[in-house]
């Protein structure tokens, strides 16, 4: 059998324009053969901070200056996100393939993410999103009922909930489609959040941060590996401190010690220390990888990357 | 064997905004699962006109008002519009099998339509797209080397080119989720235009017609149906005149003779005649029905509606 894996791409394999967008996308193309080449049954996910961010500014836009189009809601710009970047992802892994005349076949799904509308994250919005504000634009969102936060020095943003994933929507239509050969996209942006009532779905303004729905994705799949393609190598103790330390190889303990121990900084390396945790305790055997885009392969190998097992 | 049917919906069957939308949908997946309820295998193509609108002029006015987004190429609006009404769309038809106790799968391919890059159709841009402008704004857009046209007397707009669809590109994931059991809903707005050189898929500035894309469709997935569900129960000859005559069943001659008699305005029922007239001559057995949305059920069963046979 082969070794079925999900692959999280951060943002830095997708760039932030449309121009940026295809370059990084046939770099992040190469990435994704190498490992359909060694025989890897393949899911990706990635992000899309900067997309759905124009993407809401833009219709937000709209809805000022004609009164004629109803607020866009932010599940439909995540959908949006998800054609936006899902055709670009696809069509440079289908040209890679062809170079190097494999015909596997590669498919993006729009793709829906169940939450408990009783999270507690709804309580607490931390997810900034969009475009950054001066604090007089944030502070009329804030009287407006639209919470906003003050981002890294960076200007005020809207800040959403991030609840955790219950249930994958699409998950037969992933199933189905890997069972058939293809690479399949899927869970892009985390995935549209939505709740279910009475049989009716209904999306919540809420992003589901993606390195969690990948992590339930790889359970839900009974994937080997979980492999969350980031900025830096490794994770780190001490992080960009004298005494940092790069991280190898690591057992779940030791990982949920250093993030009891506030190694890991929320937002940015926590979520992803976290869910490779979950994927690497739900079942003996899984491991997770955390790497850089370029080390996918050399990680997946053993060589490079902090790697969580049990 | 289940028939198996192409079912192109127009745009009153999606409304014109978010609210809208979700109103229209909910009418549609009842029509949509009514058909299921007989044991149809279904897929369905559907228009994007208002929507792809929205999107474009969305992301123009990002680009005019802060200088930092590239322009969004038309093809990537299409994609997003794809993702926008394909999921109300299936979340729609999912409800009403739910509230029917029926448990078929519902999946949205973000789909491509290869077009011939020498297709006479780019000399000749027919196809209005975007909002209406003043003849001051056209004239700008012209001096930029943008194509605009009049349109029936309700302003400017930008016009781009309608080339045949060769090649549906994701032909093999919707025949894969439909041998699964799923209604697949597949090349809305006429699918992203593309063209391949060397193995390299590049959007282009055009739109697909979503009959002709319909009818490339039912024929590759060898359909024995193709529904064109519009906003009329029957084509006509002499249309809104005094000696109009609503036609129900037309050979394939019959329906030929007509549209060179010059019966079906361009841009209205004629591409959805000609595209009826491709399907039903392709192959023997094959039905092209024209009808209203309501009145699909009772179409098929051949009690209403313009059905064009060999």
């Amino acid at each position: 059998m082969n070794k079925r894996v999900v692959i999280a791409l951060g943002g830095n394999a997708l760039g932030k324009d449309i121009d940026e967008q295809k370059v990084a996308v046939a770099k992040t193309a190469q990435v994704i053969v190498d490992l359909a080449q060694q025989g890897l049954e393949i899911v990706i996910t990635h992000g899309n901070g900067p997309q759905v961010g124009m993407i809401q500014d833009a219709m937000d836009n709209v809805v000022v200056r004609y009164k004629i189009y109803k607020q866009v809601p932010l599940p439909s710009s995540i959908a949006m996100s998800q054609g936006y970047i899902g055709i670009d992802l696809q069509n440079a892994i289908k040209y890679e393939l062809r170079r190097r005349n494999m015909d596997t076949k590669v498919s993006t799904i729009l793709s829906q993410v169940e939450v408990d509308k009783n999270d507690p994250a709804f309580q607490h919005p931390t997810k900034p999103i969009g475009r950054f504000m001066t604090k007089e634009e944030a502070e009329i969102n804030e009287a407006h009922g639209i919470p906003c936060m003050e981002d890294a020095g960076r200007g005020y943003r809207i800040v959403v909930a991030s609840p955790m994933p219950k249930r994958i929507r699409e998950l037969e239509t992933i199933k189905t489609l890997l069972a058939a050969g293809h690479i399949v996209i899927a869970c892009g942006g985390g995935g549209m959040p939505v709740i279910e009532e009475n049989g009716k779905l209904s999306g919540v303004n809420a992003v589901v941060d993606k390195d969690n729905v990948s992590c339930l994705l790889a359970q839900n799949l009974d994937a080997d590996r979980l492999v969350i393609l980031t900025a830096v190598e490794h994770a780190a103790l001490n992080y960009r401190k004298e005494n940092q330390v790069w991280l190898s190889d690591i057992s779940v303990e030791e990982a949920k010690k250093y993030v009891a121990e506030g190694h890991f900084a929320p937002g940015s390396m926590l979520p992803k220390v976290e869910a490779s945790i979950r994927f690497a305790e739900s079942k003996p055997g899984r491991r997770s990888l955390i790497t850089l885009l370029d080390k996918a392969s050399d990680g997946l190998a053993g060589k490079t990357g902090t790697v969580i097992t049990l």
